[in-house]
Parts: C-alpha cells; sequence; structure tokens
C-alpha cells in the first residue's frame, strides 16, 4: 500500500466524572452512536460515518483526562514490526490483550516522553456505518447532536515535546506539517504532525506537567455543519471556548468545548491536505496568535492553561 | 513515512484544439495560474493552493485527449524501486529526461493495458502556493474564476480495466473503493482506486476503444463552491454536461464540464476518507445510475459515451 | 405599517390521492409538522418555522392539483378593503366562514382569470415556532426529512395571465418583478410577482388549459440544505424533475420534485430582494432556458408540460 | 403597493479621519464599488448588488461617527405625507434640495430623539448592478474584497429610545420585531424595528450620550461568505471586535469590525422574516448575552461602550 504503516486515529479513552451524565451528553449533545460497555463499566461511542466498533471509550474517574489514544496500523505485522522499532529506539511497550477493548485485537501500548500512553492494534471489529457496502445511501443528518464524521486527532501538552517528534518521525514514519517557535526563535513550542495526508493526525505543546490533554478533537465535513455545532452546544448551554472561528494553523475551521467533566473537545472542518513531500510551516512566537486563532490574532486566556 | 510509495496525482497533459483559446479559458474561467510555456509551445498551469510548479499542461493538438497523466512518488529511490516493480510485472518503461516538463526531474513513462500513458516522477520545483512557509495567511479567493483547489484525479475509458486494477494493485500498491459490477454481476465496469486516503486517485470505465480520457477532475473545497463554479460556467457559456450534484459512488459533489475543445472536466467537492483496512464498496448494474448521479438516478446520454 | 395589504402566502390546499401514505410522505420526507384534521378528514401542516397555525392542507381526491391559495392580509379592515376593491374589479367574492379550516378565521375567496381559487384573510391562530416569544434559542435542524423554513409561494398555470396580473397589480397591489416574452417579443410567457420585498410571492406562466397548478414551492435558508434535501429525496426515491441548481429568474436556487400523487413540489432558496421602486427584468424567448435553468440553458421537457 | 411608505435603509454618511485611507479601505477591503466624489470631497460607494447610485458616503472629519442615516421612500407623494405626520408630530424637518447628495432627489431630514439626524428621500438614480434589466448573468463574486450585498442597517446608541420608538412606529410605520428589558423588567433596553419584512431595518440600544453609532451593517448572503469575510479582515489586519458567530437576537449571523477610523461595522447574514403581524420577541436582563452573541451567551466589554 501507499498507505502503510500507522493508519489513523483510532480511539481516545477519556475520563469523565460522571459517566451516566456524560453518556447523555455524548449521545445527545454530541451526536455520536453509543455501541455497548464493557465488563469495567466502560462506555464505547463512535460517529455515525466510522465503520470501526468505536473512536471514544469513556471511563469513570475522579479527575477528567485522557487515558490512552491508539492509532490504527495497516496489519498484524506492521504491529509487530512498529513494536519493534519502538524496542530499538529504547521505549517500553506493552501488549493489552485482544477483548480487553470492546471488538478490538490485540494493542501495543507504550507511554510517549510527555507521559502519554499510545496504542497501536491492527484490528477492531468492521461494524460499518449503517448504509452497507452494496449500493449505499447518502446518510443524511437527520439525527440529534452535532455528529461529527469522525474523531480526528489530539492534542496533546507535556515537556519533552521534543522527544516525542523524535519518536513520531523515526519510529511511527509521522510527518512534521506545522510548527510554532518560542520567543528564542529556536525552541518548538508545539508541533503538528500527519501519519497520512491530512494536516495532523496528533499534535503537541511544551507544557511544564506531563500527561496533560488540551483537547480531542471530531472532524465536521462543512463551516454550516461548524454554525450548528456551534448552535447546538448553545442551546445545551455547553461551555464553548472559543470559536466558530479559523486557525491559522492548518487552516482549519474550530470551535474549542468543554465536556460536562472539563475535558476540551473540538469540532474541526477543513484543513490543507499535507504530503511528506511537502515543506513545513513555521510560525514565530510573535504570530502565534494567528497561527491559532486566525480571526482574533490573539491567544485566549485558556489556550496555554486550561488542561485536562 | 506511513505515506510511501506513489504520493498523489501530479499533472495531467491535455490536447487541445486552439493554444491561445485555450489559455485564456483555463487562466479566467477555470482560475488556474499560468506558470509558462517550454520549448515545444506547450502551456503550464497549477491552482493556486498547489505548491509544485504546475498539474496541468496544455498541447495543442488536432484532436483533443490526454497524452498522459503522471504520478509523484516520494523520493528518487522509490521512482527506482517502482520501475523495477514495473518491470518485474512485464511492463515496458521509458526515462523521460528531468527538464522535459518544466522544472521536472526525471519521469518513468509507461503504457497500461488500457492504452494510456502513465508517468511516475519524484522531482518538481516547489514554487509554494504565494502564501510562504513562514506566518502564512489565508488565500482568500478574490480572483477570477473557478479556482479550484487541486488536480484531484482522472476517470479513463479503456477495455482491460481488471489488468489495470491489477497493475495499479499490485505495482503501485493502489487500493480499491468502489467499483461497478456489469449485469452478470461479477465483470467490474469501472473501479475506483486510490493511493492515499482519498475517495479515488485514479478510477477506470471499461470501454471498447483504449486509451481514451472521460475527464480530468480539480477539487473544490465546498459544495458554496460548486455551486460558484456553475454560475461562471453558465456566465461564460461552458457547455455543462451535468451537475451540480452527487455521486453515489464516493459520494463527493460534482460538476461535468467541457473546456473549448471538448475535453470533459470535473470539478469534485467532499468524497469520504478511504483507508487500505476498509472494505470497497459494490455497485450492482441495476443501480448504476444512482451510483453516478445520486439525485437522478440514471446516467445521462454522454456518460458511456462521450470521451475524448 | 409599511407592510400592508396583502402580506405573504399563508396556505394552499393540494389534492392528494391517497391521504395516508401523503400524510407519511409530507411528515418524513417534507419535514413539516402535522397540525391535526378536520371534519372534512382535510389534513393540517406547517413548517417548523411558521408561527401561523397550517400553510398546507391535504385533501384525499381522485386527482391531483391545488384547490386553492391563500393569502394572509394585515387585519380585518385590510380583508374587508381588498374585498370592496375586488368587487370594484368585476371579481366575484365569497366569503368562507371562520372555522372551515382549523383555526382560521374568515377567508374572501374568488377565482383568478385563469380560473385559480385564491383566498384573502386576516387571522389564524399564532401557535408559534416552538421556541417562544421570550428568550428563544435557535430551532437547530435535528428531526428528520426536509424540513423547509415556510411555504414561499406558488406557479400557476393557465390561459389569461394578463388579466392575472392586471388584477395582481391594481386591486393587490403586488409589483412585477420578472417577466418571459414569447417569440413576438411583447405577450408575456410568464410573469413573477411579489407583495413584499421578496423576488416573488406567485408566478403565472400561460398555458391553454385554466386552474393548473406547477409547483408549491418551499423555502430553504441555504444551499447546503438544498444539497441536503435531493439526498433525502433519493434516499426516499422521491422523484426529482431537475435540480439542484440555479434559476436565472430571480436567482434562487431550486430543486423541482413530485409528491406522492404527482404534485410537482418545489425547495426555493434564496433570490434577491425587489422593492417596488426596482425596474422589473425581462427575459426574452431565446433565453427562457436560462431564465429557467441557469446553469442547463436550456427548458428540460416537462417544465412546459407536465402540471396538475 | 403591498410596500409602502419607507421602503429600505438607503444610505449612510460615515466620518473617516483619512479620506483617502479610507477610500482604500472601503474598496478593497470591504469590496465596495467606488460611485464618485462630490464638490464637498464626499466619497460614495455602493454594493455590487445595489441598484441605486450610492449607499455609503465618506466624509472627512476630525472625528469618527455618522452624520445621517437615510431611508427610501416609494416615491415623492409618499415623502411629502410622511414630513407631514412628523410636523404633526411635533417633529422639525428640513429639506435638503436634489443634487446636494450625487444623483440624489430632495431629501427630508430630521432629528430623532436621540439626537441622530435620520433623512428620507424617494428619489435615486438607478445606475443597475452590471447585469442589466434583460436576460441577466448571475453577478458572481470574483472581485476583491468582502463585497457585501447591501447595505442592511444600522444601530444608534442615545437616551430617549422609548421616543425613539414611538415616532418609528406612530409616524414612519415601522414595527417592533425584538427588544431587549433592562433589569427591572421593563425599561427597554434596546428595540429592533423594520419597515419592512426583515428582522430589522434599524435598531436602537439607550446609552447616556445622544447621537452615537454603534454599528452600520452590510448583508452577507451565506455563512460561507462570513468565513470569508473573516479572513479578509485578519488578511488586511482590520481589527475585529467579535465573531464570526450568531445573534441570539434576530437569529443572523454577524462579525463586528472597524474601519479605518474605529467606526464599527457589522457583516450581517441570515436573520429570520418577521410581519407586522407577528409578535415581538422580548430577551430578559438575564440573557441579554445571549441574545447578542447567541455562542458566547455573554456580552464582550466592547459592546456597551465603544460607540462613534
Amino acid at each position: 500500500m501507499a498507505m502503510t504503516g500507522v493508519l489513523r486515529p483510532g480511539h481516545a479513552q477519556i475520563r469523565v466524572l460522571d459517566l451516566e451524565e456524560s453518556v447523555a451528553w455524548y449521545t445527545n449533545v454530541m451526536g455520536l452512536v453509543p455501541m455497548g460497555r464493557d465488563v469495567q463499566g466502560r462506555a464505547y461511542f463512535k460517529t455515525r460515518q466510522e465503520r470501526d466498533h468505536h473512536s471514544i471509550i469513556l471511563r469513570q474517574a475522579d479527575r477528567a483526562g485522557m487515558d490512552f489514544f491508539g492509532f490504527k496500523v495497516l496489519d498484524n505485522a506492521t504491529l509487530n514490526h512498529l513494536e519493534k522499532k519502538l524496542v530499538a529506539h529504547g521505549v517500553r511497550t506493552e501488549r493489552i490483550p485482544a477483548g480487553d477493548l470492546l471488538e478490538t485485537g490485540e494493542r501495543v501500548r507504550f507511554n510517549l516522553p510527555t507521559g502519554h500512553a499510545i496504542e497501536l492494534y491492527a484490528e477492531k471489529k468492521d461494524v460499518g456505518n449503517g448504509m452497507g457496502y452494496v449500493n449505499p445511501d447518502v446518510d443524511v443528518l437527520e439525527g440529534k447532536g452535532i455528529a461529527p464524521t469522525r474523531m480526528d486527532h489530539c492534542l496533546i501538552y507535556g515537556p519533552d515535546i521534543d522527544a516525542n517528534r523524535e519518536l513520531f518521525e523515526k519510529v511511527l514514519d509521522f510527518t512534521l506539517v506545522e510548527r510554532v517557535k518560542l520567543e528564542d526563535g529556536t525552541t518548538d513550542l508545539a508541533t503538528w504532525l500527519t501519519c497520512s495526508a491530512k494536516a495532523h493526525d496528533i499534535a503537541m505543546v511544551r507544557h511544564n506537567e506531563p500527561d496533560k490533554m488540551h483537547h480531542v478533537s471530531f472532524r465536521l465535513d462543512t463551516w454550516e455543519q461548524v454554525l450548528r455545532a456551534a448552535d447546538i452546544m448553545s442551546k445545551n448551554r455547553t461551555s464553548i471556548d472559543f470559536g466558530p472561528t479559523r486557525h491559522g494553523i492548518t487552516q482549519g475551521t474550530t470551535i474549542y468545548f468543554f465536556d460536562p467533566s472539563g475535558n476540551r473537545l473540538e469540532t474541526f472542518c477543513g484543513g490543507y491536505d499535507h504530503y511528506p513531500d511537502m515543506h513545513p510551516i513555521t510560525w514565530t512566537w510573535d504570530e502565534v496568535g494567528a497561527g491559532i486563532y486566525y480571526h482574533a490574532r490573539k491567544l485566549n486566556d485558556t489556550f496555554l492553561t486550561v488542561v485536562t
């Protein structure tokens, strides 16, 4: 395949403070499809259009945040190969048995230098998007909630994002798409990386605490759906952090908002294609505001401080 | 890289009957950026957002059609590797020297079983999209013409599309995304293939004549730009073949229309992501109408008959 | 008021061949809100956003078509005044008692020179749009079906459209917005008239049979909702006559389609503002195709022939 | 006519601190069409789609703000009639001779109780929108700048908005569409009024200083053009006050931004139809934030304080 190795973001396990309230909110406001619960009581969701069994897992906990973020790889041979590369890179890996997550094969878990748990896996049950694989109709937006197309990427915060980037580039074959420099002009404040031709599959910001989540992002297909999403948020009194607006970085349109536990989520739309032969884009410290919020051209208070 | 091998469609050389008229039309109606002419008199164009030097080459000729369609590959090692695979597959390849196309490296050319000339190349000058690589602004649509985002794919017509598919899958690592079956339920009338995570990078329809072009497609980012494109076509008395409408296949929105020489072009927007782990979609003969034109649910006269 | 006299299209009574099938279709595919039935068995509907009790009445009959089309006027004084003007113009009027249509006051009914029954009325119960009149939320599109904003206008076919126009202009104070001329350059093939600042509140085409309905139109707010409407039609195997496309006349975007009884309906979006000080627009016979279908620039077979 | 009396907002004269800089900005960033200058040096503009000679007049001055706001009325009889009604209401009127504003007939000027100068006029030269009145093409957006459809309304600040409302309702036949109440639950903080079927043609906020302008608003047809407008503002380093977002009041989408002299302008899109038979909407003090900015649900610092 010309698409090989790590294919795409596959799942995020998010900690919530009140599971039932969160299940209702992810179902009715986010418009995700509930896909059952496991013996640990975790609640599973997918978007309507995703074909794999789930992309979001909610776990009740006493603090918000993200337990782990998983990427689907091409096949089991790829999984084994990437695990060997991780070990050769000095990374300690762990195998989580098949079935620990519902309908999901064995996972290879490891920690990033920033402390975040990342997983790779090759198998998750194809449950389809409800349209079938023969003469499918278009899945018209007729249901409740925001109903994003897919779980798209995450932005994580932690100290050593340089070591993170090295691991993603050298071991997992990601490509650098954009970066923001600190005032010194050399240190990266933040980097955006892709394993495909999207503007980003994961991003990271330098931050003194390890293992922090800034947001998990869901894709919307159109700017009009971004407006509809903001309307749904307001109507449901969901707290909006910022937006609707456009990012200068990736040029996608965005709303940042909070789930009932205070986890920041994003609806993301657009963003240019980035192929590995393309030059990365650099933002200087004085223009970081325009990079994050293209219209306002300055950061809001929460962007660099509120994480879970 | 997780994106390796063949990256994307890179250029199409199109034959036109009146070069100056066509240059004016591709500039003012299509809204492409003229990128100069070579010693053979061929005229080069790129979209505003493309970063490589060109994606469309016009050559004056006494009949319309497409001379060749080129794909960019990751690097020269990939180019050499894919040439070896082609030869091992029994395909005769030819090297076109660097510089034959402006600002373009050496190309490997070969003919598909359907008779079409395909090229692979690793190098084309990065001239940028005018926004630069440091603190870029958004490139607002303020100019003349349709101004698509990128040259996106082509649809070719020819006899042995099974052998074509085998070559694209086995040698060039493309993936089957969708297919239409003939009345017998087994033979493919048409196939859609991708080398990335797009719904298609090339497609082909079974047809008795070899080396025919159905259309070269340009991407638009929004359905509103599709409407604007149709308005521009009407205002300029460009002949519209069909649309605006939606394809059932790929679920993208579309307009088919003709350049002044009768070459069919398309504006294409949307289309779902397809990764190589995903199940292909099959259309049966009785639903081919809905597959091609989702709203009308039947083919128009020209779809299977008018090619150049 | 600066808006006085006839305010807007208020209701259309449509004949359907199978009432229950039609009630299901107008509810689930059109996305109208069922508003009850009367003692005659007629079924009432409104759009979600309309505040008055109903805008569509379905009556079971053995042939399709429109029984009457009603306009709401400012108040009862206006109703009496306009009836006097009608009588002075030589028009025979009839009073339909309050309550004949559910939640509707007394109606003044008369026949146009083209044979169509038109009604004026001043009172219909304000049932609201579900958002209330204090701190209303936005009514997000989360339900089933096309869900238009309002019943917008109708296009009628009949012989003496000149006399129609005279009545609408002189008695009901409508304004001519656009017209299409026949080949002779003087006779009107069709006229578009407004009683407000919309591009049209009623339109009429010259036709040999009296009392024919071409379509009743429903407004959509965006071109993206036009696409969604076409998708819903295809998914429900609703027969689409033409579109999505744009009209040259009014410049609105459109889909023509048929209800289960063969009545043509339209989704209409956009259209410019027209105030009574503005110059009307004229289309010549050779450009009528572009006037009706701006992108195709020619009429389809059904436009001048299929009416109910 | 069913549309009579005051038809629509017709022009606003805005004071700018540097005329040449402002002419360049209103031309290139706003995308208005320059329509010449008069002997006083005032610069005239219209939108591409407006047919009357101009809607914006810029006057060089040493402080920003709005000199006057004009409404077009149906005809000279209406102008005379409304002047009599004004005088009968105790308002002192003044006649400005024809030609004082380029291509404009005689104007009746008077001051509102809030101190603002308002004008009525019946005649302004129809220069057309460039598409002609026979077989017009669609005016595709191909030029520079935001290119709004029309000058839409203004929001003024001053002390006695109750007396303003009485004058607009009783003398000029405007209709109340929405209102915001102060904490006492009875006093209006703000009112939105229409002379047509739009959600507002003028609005006013209670404020201790007389004769203040909050913003002059320009209409855009689509939410995608709102995004394009915000992109153009950012690219040109135009200061954005708030948005893109949606108003709860009128439900239109909006960007507030400043011209080079600090005059706040708005791009406004959408907004529901309001006819004079419809119930006005009331916002309570505790929900004024959601009324102004539906997504953020709270006012920003500048909304009640920054005026010119």
